[in-house]
C-alpha cells in the first residue's frame, strides 16, 4: 500500500526555490558560508516552516536544526535524514539544501499519509558540513565523535570562529551537548546531487553510495627570508614561494601517477609580505588530500609530508605543518543500501553503487549508526554556482528517500 | 679649502635615529608604506624639522617635500639631493631614510660654512618610490615623464590609491604639477645602501653606480574552473593554481639558465575563492622581472609572456595579463660619477663601480638631467628589518655627497 505514496513534488520544488533566493549570488548559486549571515538566514526560513508547518522544532547545542515527527510507539529511535543549509563561499544552490528539503518533504508526506511508524523521524540541517571552521562539526557532534582538540584551529582561524559561534547564538562548550546515545538513532539517510560525471556517463538515475572517501588537511608554512626583489642573486634567495609551488607541481604528478583513486588540492595559498619587489618570506598553504581507504590514505598522507620536506629542503627553506584535521573513509551501511535499492525497484529507476569523492554528514554518523546516501545527477562540477540538478532527478532523489524510510520501518 | 669641509655626523645620526622611530616595527625595521598613515608621520617630522632649521620648505604636486637652500645667483639652476621616507611593508630603516638625511645634512654642512654656490640645493624626499601604488612616482612627476596611463592600474588597486591621495591632501590631476622644466635642474645625486654583498666582498667602502636596471612588472591572472576537490577527477580539472605554480618553476629556471644578468620574482598571490575544498577557479600573481639593458629587458619579457602562456595551455586556463609599467635601464652621468670618485679621492675612500639592481629615484631623473649615486656597504639583505649599515659607513657616504656637491659646483 505504501508502495504507491509519492512526495508533493510542487510543495517540495516551491521550497527549494524559497531556500535558492537565500543568499543568491544572481549566477544561479547561493553564497551560504556555515554560521554567516546568510547561512543564519536559512535556517530562520527553515526554523519558520518548520513551525508553520506544525512539526516539533528542535535545535541542539551545535546549532544542528530539525523538524520532527514523533512516532506513537514508546521508547522508538529517531530515523535522521536530512543534510546542511550552509554552503563554500559562492558555491551552487543544491549541494546540502536540496537534501534537507528531500527530508522534510518525506516527513511531510508520511505525516499527510497518517502512517504509523515504528522511528521518530528527523529530518535535519548539520552545521558546517563544508568546513568553513571545523568540517562537519554539527554531525560530528551529534554523533559523539568530536573532541576539544577538533575545535582548536578552526579553518577560518580561532577570532572568526568566536565571533561566528557568538553571532549564531551558540556557545563552544555547548557544541558537546549535541551528542545523542547512540542506541537512540536507528539510522541516517541523506540524499545529495553527485557533484561529478559518474552517473550521467553510466545512465543512471540514482546512485548508491557504498563507501565515502577520507579527507585530511594540512596547513603548511614555508619559510625563507625577505630579500629585495632586485639586489639579491636568484641563487642566493630563500624564497618561501618556491617551496609551495614546486609541492604543488610534485604532488599533483605524484597522486596522479601513483594514487589513482585519491586526489589533492592545494584551495588557499598567501606570501608574506606579498608586494612585487620583496621575495616572498613565508608562504602558507592549505592541503587537501582524499582517498577511498584508511591505507591509502596513511599512505598518501606520508608521502605528501616527504613531498613538502623535499621542497622546503631545495629551496633552503623552513616548513612548519599543522594538521587540520582527517576523517577516516567510511563504507555506508548495508541494510540502508539495500533499502535504496528497494527504493530504487518500486520506483523503476535505473540505480548504480559507487563511492563518494566527497565527505557527507554520512561519514560522521556511519561511525556511531546505520548509515547510507544516495546520489542524484548532476552537472556543471560542484562548489560553483554552476552545478545544477534537473527537477526530474530531484524528485525521483526525495521519493527514494521516501520509499527507502518505509522499507527500513517495515523491518523493524 | 672646501675639501676640508665634513658633515656634522653627531647631528645627522641623531636625525636618522629619530626619523628611525616613525613607524618603527619593534626589530629595527619601520612600516611605512607610501601616503599611509606612518609615512605621512614621517614627512610631517621633516616638515617640521625643515622650518624649525630655517630652510625653504616646498611640496610640490605629487607630494614631493623639500628643503631648499637658494642660490645669490640669479637665475641659478636646482642641484638635487635626496631620496625617499616611504618604505616597503614591514622594511629597513636606512632604504631611502639614510639617502635624505645625508642630502638634508648637506645642506646644513654647506649653509653653515656660508659657501656662495651657483645652484639652488634642494634636498627632496620623493613619493612613493617603492611603488606601494606607482613605483617612483613622485621621482616621475618631477621629472615630467609620468603619463595618465601609469595611473590607471596602481598595484594597490585604484580605490586604496585614492583613498591614499585624499589622506596625504593631493590630488590626482594636481600630481603632474609637480613636473619641472629640464633646464632648471642641474642634476641629481643620491646617497642609498647597496642592498647586496657587492661592497663587502670587493672591501670598498664607496660604490659608485654607472647604470640602474630597468625594472617591468605584470599581474597575471590564470582563470580555471571552480570544482569540488573532492569528487572532479585530477586529469578533469582545469587548476588555475597550476598555472601560477608551473609558472613560478619554469620561470626561475629560465632567468638562472638564459638570462644570469636579470631576476624575476613572484611576491604576491591569491587563489579564489581560496578554500580548502574547492580547486581554485582564478590564481592572480605578480610578476617583476629587472635587466641591465633595454634588449636583455625586452627579451626577458618576451620569455615570462611564452611561459605564462604555456602555462596556462598546459592546465587548459585562461590567461589575462596586465602590464603593470616598465621602467628602462638608465646610465648615470658620467659628470657625476666623476664627481663621486673625485670625492672619494679626497676623503681617501675606496671606491668600486657597480650596476645597480634596484630601482631608485635616479633612475627618473637620469631621463632628464645629469644624475648618479653612490651605495654604502650593507649587510642583512634588504626590504627586510635586518637590512644594516654601519654608522662610519653612514657618515662617509653623507661626506662623499657634499664633496661631489662641491666639485660640481666648482665646474659651473
Amino acid at each position: 500500500m505504501t508502495e504507491s505514496l509519492r512526495i508533493n513534488a510542487k510543495r517540495y520544488q516551491g521550497d527549494f526555490d524559497k531556500l535558492a533566493t537565500i543568499g543568491a549570488t544572481g549566477d544561479g548559486g547561493v553564497h551560504r558560508p556555515a554560521l554567516g549571515e546568510n547561512h543564519l538566514l536559512a535556517r530562520s526560513w527553515f526554523q519558520s516552516l518548520i513551525i508553520s508547518d506544525g512539526f516539533d522544532f528542535h535545535r541542539d547545542g551545535a546549532g544542528n536544526t530539525s523538524a520532527r515527527l514523533l512516532s506513537k510507539h514508546p521508547n522508538a529511535a529517531t530515523l535522521l535524514l536530512g543534510s546542511h543549509l550552509d554552503s563554500v563561499p559562492y558555491g551552487g544552490r543544491f549541494d546540502g539544501a536540496l537534501g534537507l528539503m528531500a527530508a522534510f518533504e518525506v516527513l511531510r508526506t508520511i505525516r499527510e499519509a497518517e502512517l504509523d511508524l515504528p522511528y521518530h523521524l528527523e529530518a535535519i540541517d548539520f552545521t558546517d558540513e563544508e568546513g568553513t571552521f571545523v568540517g562537519l562539526l554539527g554531525s560530528r557532534a551529534l554523533s559523539g565523535i568530536l573532541e576539544q582538540n577538533d575545535l582548536i584551529s578552526p579553518r577560518g582561524g580561532r577570532g572568526a570562529f568566536v565571533e561566528a559561534l557568538e553571532r549564531a547564538g551558540l556557545k563552544e562548550a555547548g557544541i558537546f551537548s549535541a551528542a545523542r546515545q547512540r542506541e537512540a538513532l536507528a539510522g541516517f539517510l541523506e540524499v545529495h546531487i553527485e557533484q561529478g560525471p559518474r552517473l550521467i556517463d553510466a545512465e543512471a538515475e540514482i546512485g548508491i553510495v557504498e563507501a565515502i572517501v577520507g579527507i585530511g588537511s594540512f596547513q603548511m608554512n614555508f619559510k625563507g627570508r625577505a630579500d629585495h626583489a632586485g639586489t639579491t642573486p636568484m641563487g642566493a634567495r630563500k624564497d618561501a614561494g618556491l617551496g609551495a609551488a614546486a609541492l604543488m607541481m610534485e604532488a599533483r604528478k605524484m597522486v596522479m601517477d601513483d594514487f589513482p583513486e585519491c586526489v589533492i588540492n592545494f584551495g588557499k595559498i598567501s606570501f608574506d609580505p606579498g608586494v612585487y619587489n620583496v621575495v616572498p618570506e613565508s608562504a602558507e598553504i592549505a592541503v587537501e588530500y582524499r582517498a577511498p581507504s584508511e591505507q591509502q590514505m596513511i599512505a598518501l598522507e606520508n608521502r605528501i609530508l616527504s613531498l613538502a620536506e623535499e621542497s622546503a629542503f631545495r629551496f633552503h627553506l623552513e616548513l612548519d605543518i599543522q594538521k587540520q584535521g582527517c576523517v577516516m573513509a567510511q563504507d555506508c551501511s548495508p541494510k540502508i543500501q539495500e533499502a535504496f535499492a528497494g527504493a530504487c525497484e518500486i520506483l523503476g529507476l535505473r540505480s548504480v553503487s559507487l563511492t563518494s569523492g566527497a565527505g557527507h554528514d554520512t561519514m560522521s554518523l556511519a561511525q556511531v549508526c546505520p548509515a547510507g546516501m544516495i546520489f542524484i545527477p548532476s552537472t556543471g562540477g560542484s562548489h560553483n554556482p554552476r552545478e545544477f540538478a534537473r527537477w526530474d532527478d530531484c524528485i525521483n532523489g526525495a521519493n527514494v528517500l521516501l520509499q527507502a524510510v518505509l522499507r527500513l520501518c517495515e523491518k523493524v
